[in-house]
């Protein structure tokens, strides 16, 4: 969870909303991603995706059965069903988010009878940080 | 919806699930995306967000107020979430997912009170040839 904070850090830097998350397999780093929509041009660029597609651009592979994700904010549906689309076996989230979370809030995606796959889910894992990270960044913009 | 349909009868042939999708502005067609997840290694190269992504990089921003997307499949999470993100003005679907679905089905994305922005939906544009394309590629899987 260090490297995804740090992640979130630098999107924060950039003037992109500080969300990081990194893939990991075993104990090895596979893709790091940064929060980016802005920057890339691409709404789909939430910092989950783009570690998504990075690791499996790296292993050569759609599916991603023996990788964790760790990331700073509670995933959207996009990012939720990505996770599902991918196999991801566990994820690690930071702080929560009431209004556009799809895990412990909305439409709460894995819990849903038609989601086809259910990483392990644990929640808070530097919450503390990730959220002080969220709010510095949107308390400098008011 | 014709190139889109064509978009998904272009997957099939690559061995991929035949989905396609299409963004309009106007009447010009922005960006054209095919079912990819296999031949990219991308689990989230969903024919929307393959078709999303490049509108928004041929447009040099992040969203797409002034876009329409036709995709012969209805989304299923993760499209959905793309589809908000990225602000898009109407949704036009063909085939019904109840499997995968979370317009219609599963989830129902965007009649959560969490989701930021609800396109106009259109239902069942060409339905009938979207639908016997993936019949069609699933019975000759079997």
């Amino acid at each position: 969870m260090r490297a995804a904070l740090d992640a979130a850090a630098a999107a924060g830097r950039a003037g992109e909303v500080p969300v990081g998350a990194v893939v990991t397999r075993g104990d090895a780093m596979v893709a790091v991603g940064a929060n980016a929509p802005r920057a890339l041009s691409d709404p789909t660029a939430h910092a989950e995706i783009v570690a998504i597609r990075a690791a499996a651009a790296a292993l050569g592979r759609d599916r991603l059965e023996d990788c964790d994700l760790w990331v700073t904010l509670e995933p959207c549906a996009m990012c939720a069903g990505a996770i599902a689309h991918a196999r991801i076996r566990r994820l690690y989230y930071g702080a929560e988010d009431e209004k556009g979370g799809a895990v412990a809030h909305g439409p709460r995606f894995f819990t849903q009878p038609t989601c086809h796959h259910r990483p392990e889910v644990y929640a808070g894992i530097g919450e503390g940080e990730a959220a002080a990270l969220l709010r510095g960044f949107f308390a400098a913009r008011r």
